[in-house]
């Protein structure tokens, strides 16, 4: 239990923090994982002041060597986070006090908590937001290698979960690359809303030094800074922001890993799983289980609970800083070690999952997958549709019946059904002749399939080369 | 209760759809608000198919034709929504077939109802989304008329519901016009991702028609074409976009309304509410309440629901359209309702609001947001900051216990105090001077007010401006 | 737009209700659904005023005729339900007065629409949770004879969705049935709190008038009446306590849908879908799909926001009543249209769909799932459990690469593995006998089956008789 | 990185678990919380084996004693967690081996991973619910104990936030007793389902066996057990329950916690904040701030973020156990952690706030609260309602206008107004005859207080003997 009238603001407070409240109230237990964006804040802070002569510059610089002893210490463990100071912040500067002595007090020169934790925490989201599209790059990576692979792997794609037409593998897993590199733009858009510096703001009216926010902005590669002082320091949009576009990640994630787990069954065994990403069973020898794939699928809960969380925290707040506001980083930590911990297990997946082609094909016997296509080549024959329609649902019944595929019935079968069929139809019901025709733009089609991929690639190279 | 035989998918199918399911899974009663884009989105595709020579000309005409007939007997309330056809598209092509004849059938070639419907809802939802951006404009112009007529009231701005320190009314208000702006950003990111155009990925993989997306987007306006068949059929991510950005804007207002309730309540009486956006009691005749911004309050919850709806929707959902994704357009809707009646009532509420200087005046003094400056000039008199801090709130202390502000202590009163205080004091007290000082770029300063209005303005030119 | 001078609160008011404040705030377009039990509540009101001597006898009488009136109107649709009388109470009793004069106005006395809303919704939501347990006790039936039926019927038992071991399709589908049995205790539970009367609450305050809450509640058929007025006017508790047990009901249907959606996968080819609950492609002849288990599982998500929306709405409420709360209503009709069509449709389809046991026969070699069979075997001739397990992996491995199921190995085949095994190993092998042989209470076995069935028979009784 | 080979189940598996993977996929760094209750499970559970024949009872007794030791290791920190042991259950099961030798190893007759964890979880939700339904207790003791000291202190009850009629604080504070009395109950419902044996379920079947589910069930002091083993360990639906009652918790907190932040500001001054439970500025020196209240308005989100997070993770989920079921223990845990430490705060806050009666009464004046008084005076005196209810708003419109309180009005004043006025109205007027003339049941009259009072006494005394 810490006295009050120790803390900084324990002027008019005469007894002590309730111990309940203390550790209620701490945030130095996670909020420490901020001190390199802290540290970097107030170097920035301290050099504009200096350059604005607001501070002196031997001070300046003082807390610039104190600070990187602090950062050093931090580093290497020896800095010991003490709870009664509440939080990074408090810690760090008390720390640094205690290094470079009064130059540390007067780091708080127009600057308050206020501003100070908004800043830190919007650098430390823009950190992680640029992980994330690193991430997503080395998961559409190995989605691109897969594809590149499977080009001419052909299995039933669904609609509504039952055998619709023929695609491409690659196609298939192309895919989710798109929805991937959907993701990627939007974090990059909302990397915009992050990237502005708060600094100034102080508590909530701004300062009465004449200080330079944007030269602390430009300092900390910031593009922006704050328009509005009470918005800056109440203004936590960017962390649910980011949190939502996380929430479609994992969603795209989910379905991702839904087809693994289902491909994985043996009524499919579409793919075989990678000893290094599955788990077996205690008890029962023939098991090899999809866990990481649902993990995956599970952890999709945690990061959609995260926004609602923080949906709720800014609900009816009024102006400006609010204490609830402490709660906006937890649910941002935890939804980025699981996204990254999710996109890192989902790209070593995707690289050691084997798909085996040959149930595939056999599957798509099972669906008749190639109906459509009959009914097309009899619309080309001159039957009208409904017609054409009716009699290759026929042909299936018929197919179903003996067990087989459409290709699978002889001509007599098919001109019992429809006299118009002849034999080119056999050419037409071919599996990977089914993809080959749908050439157009964005189709399953092998050509449309190559220029999905270069663009991938395109892509590819741009993420590896941002900074 | 229609016989599955009579559907166009009724082939293979010899009982009737159960009366429960029909009711079940219809959506017309509701998706027949996509009537305008569908028979958009048709005849762009008919015009294309002209174009590409799979549609005789004479036949894309008859289609337009017929389409702009159908629109008449919609907006006329003359067509007969038929709940046995199941849904909007359904609906409109059975009334095209009925005017045209088999031309209408030929609509469908190179088309499925997947991408039909995904783009339908895209053309919608960009509509909205324009709304959106318009009816944010309307409300930051509110409250830029009222912080204009307001830059020289001030009142206490809060951190942590206390009374902080003196804030021009014009500055808080145009905190909230800071959010409202972030919000149509982040509207406009969104849009890119919502005119995207899905037409040609048919039922999943592409159409074997030669066919050009990249024309039919054009005509429609959209800037650019799906990349992947199967996500393109499959992908409501522009949705929930959506109705996350209306999550953040039912926030930020829910925040205001706050605001404007508590102020309303006699404790601070800081507003006059205007009789058309409030209610009464029939019971107690001193009522006038504060309806319209409670409304907004509690309507946040229905915005977050329909978020974490459609969320749930796309989890662990397989490739690629499922019957699930029916579920994505009430919740668009009901947000679109909400958002914009929220929007429109906010703005008709700000703009009769009557703000009260007085009373606001009176809160200042019972608040003491004049303490930090005290701290601040016994500084600038040599003071250390934690003694000046130490000081201040003795003086705080004095006059809390007297039931009145510090500007009211005498001189003597300072200087048992603190010595260091002179008759200079009382002009750093006065909280007009407290907020001139805080001239810094985002701060509560007249000039920074000036300037933050200025950019409001150039915003709303914009936001009239677009198209 | 109607003048507030003619609201019985226009009092103090000079200008009329703005057109958008009115769209925006009225409620009578969704609670008029609460009409009956708005009449039943002021009957019983009335009833207990004349009881307490507080309103005439003759007036209670007029009262009461006049209500049972406009209920009759409103059943023949001949009442005009009017926006500017805001909600369903205030159009009631405006007809009432213009049939019953001023006996009309008395039946305010000693109330408010505080506590009646409250009670009109509560009674609302009473009579829709007895309508949940009668749609759960229907499907419940539905799965209890299927289960009759497929007591013998053998599929694979899945963990991590892999086959583990055999179980009888009966155990399975009954595994259901305990879960919406669950739900049934659930809502009876919730019941108890629902069943409370807030009438006599008044405002907020209570009232001057000598009431007698226990009186009307009891009329009601209320078990309890409030403890505390404040509590009672803005408690919605019940309603979202209710749209819980809803999200639990959806959760469990999402778990069958999803089940029923890969089985009808001709991967799996478990079931048969109806043609009643399936629909087909009118592009693909050979379609026929699961769209109602699809929209069952999809509606999950809308519950799940409704759930979310209403403990949105009661966040950082202050007493008492706010307008808020007007938010309560439309989550809960639509989740109460939600559930019930989704346990109506489930309930239809279970009871037309057709299970097909070779297939499941099939994936019980496919799934080596009586491989802990072999292993437990081994244990019993003596070989350590860790040896077994390791010589069961063997022989499945051996299988796998002949395509075959573990019992069709050759006794030579499992000596070679494993001396130990002798030709009884057969016996322990067959599917029917893992299944037989799992007999303790709540497994597998069929004796197990039995208690289970007949328990759910018990408790079907119990439902169909409770009131 | 561990081999999967030296893994229990690592028979059919060549490499190793990549070090993502088991970093992503370990649960042992939290689930450890569960020590208590798996070693208790695994001794009931040897107990039983050995008295149905199944162990010998030798090994059954070693097995406990080592049990012993091992819960003694983990108590003083000896016992080392690894994890590439994965779990708790692993962890405990693999040093009890050391310990015992091969006595270890048969504890897992009968039993699996699956309904062992099911049995800890469910013993542990179960002992946390316990200690909320104590603190609940703890909290309401401390609301009624200020309700007792505050019977006759008066403040303005609101509804819509707007003054509408004075209630003693005491009927105030008992609303929220209340709403955590429901609560209570809500979690006593809530245990009968959490409270049932899963132990003898297995891997999913049942087991071959001859276990007694019911002799375990009751050694632990759960009075059910499971009906079917493929509904129990799959079940997580005790956990979601739980997190909704933690959910409503919440909510309820949050309204009183919105209530004390509000009242603590200068507008209101009901409330002196003590000293133990808030904060200061280090920048502000008049500052005392409800970061106590704020933190728990703050951290509903996080519990209703838990429950989303839940429900999310169990939508579509097939049977039986699904690894995405390891992600129901975090948010539990979370909820658990956040619900007692806003419990206790609340209960220390509410201890030592002071509540301040001048205030009050000032604001009793300033919001005419006895406005309904006057006019339900005129009706008495005769006047028909309407026009008494537009009397008394006349008489508020004077009396705001000269600033003062109905009761400062002259007689003269009134009869301007409303000629029936007589000298008597003074009485009616004033606001404590107000309070105390709602005395029905559950009004805020003293004997209705009084009565409530009681009830809460009784059931404090219910909470404190409950085990």
């Amino acid at each position: 239990m810490s006295k009050n009238v120790d803390k900084l603001w324990g002027g008019r407070f005469r007894e002590t923090t309730h111990r309940l409240m203390e550790e209620f109230s701490e945030s130095v237990s996670y909020d420490r994982a901020l001190y390199e964006q802290d540290i970097r804040g107030s170097m920035a802070h301290a050099r504009m002041l200096a350059a604005q002569g607001v501070l002196a510059q031997e001070d300046a610089e003082a807390i610039c060597r104190g600070l990187e002893q602090v950062r050093q210490e931090i580093e290497q463990g020896a800095l010991e986070w003490k709870t009664e100071l509440e939080d990074v912040h408090m810690n760090i500067e008390s720390r640094l006090t205690e290094i470079v002595g009064d130059a540390g007090k007067k780091l708080h020169t127009g600057r308050s908590r206020n501003d100070q934790v908004a800043l830190d925490f919007r650098l430390y989201v823009a950190d992680r937001l640029e992980s994330w599209r690193k991430a997503l790059g080395a998961l559409v990576a190995a989605l691109a290698a897969q594809a590149e692979a499977h080009r001419e792997t052909i299995l039933p794609g669904c609609t509504h979960f039952q055998p619709a037409q023929p695609v491409a593998l690659a196609h298939h897993l192309l895919a989710y690359a798109a929805m991937l590199m959907r993701d990627e733009e939007r974090i990059t858009d909302c990397l915009k809303r992050v990237r502005v510096s708060p600094l100034g703001a102080a508590a909530l009216a701004g300062t009465t030094y004449p200080i330079d926010p944007e030269r602390t902005a430009e300092e900390l590669g910031l593009p922006a800074t704050f328009a509005n002082s009470m918005d800056a320091v109440s203004d936590r949009d960017f962390a649910v922001e980011a949190v939502f576009c996380a929430s479609l990640v994992m969603a795209h994630l989910s379905r991702f890993a839904e087809e693994i787990i289902i491909w994985a069954n043996p009524g499919f065994g579409f793919v075989k799983l990678p000893d290094a990403f599955a788990t077996g069973s205690s008890i029962m020898p023939q098991k090899k289980n999809p866990d990481s794939a649902e993990l995956v699928r599970g952890k999709t809960g945690r990061v959609y609970g995260s926004l609602m969380s923080l949906l709720t925290v800014v609900k009816g707040l009024p102006m400006t800083y609010n204490r609830d506001l402490q709660e906006d980083k937890e649910p941002f930590f935890d939804t980025d070690r699981t996204v990254c911990g999710s996109l890192g297990v989902m790209a070593g997946l995707v690289s050691e999952l084997e798909f085996l082609p040959e149930p595939m094909a056999r599957a798509l016997d099972r669906g008749f997958v190639n109906a459509t296509e009959l009914a097309d080549y009899l619309v080309t024959k001159g039957t009208p549709f409904r017609e054409a329609h009716h009699a290759s649902g026929k042909a299936v019944a018929l197919a179903e019946s003996r067990g087989c595929g459409l290709e699978s019935l002889s001509l007599g079968d098919f001109q019992a059904i429809a006299p118009a069929v002849d034999k080119d139809v056999y050419a037409v019901l071919d599996y990977a002749n089914c993809v080959a025709r749908r050439k157009a733009p964005g189709g399953t089609g092998l050509d449309s399939v190559a220029r999905q991929l270069e663009e991938v690639r395109r892509w590819l190279h741009g993420i590896e080369n941002s900074e």
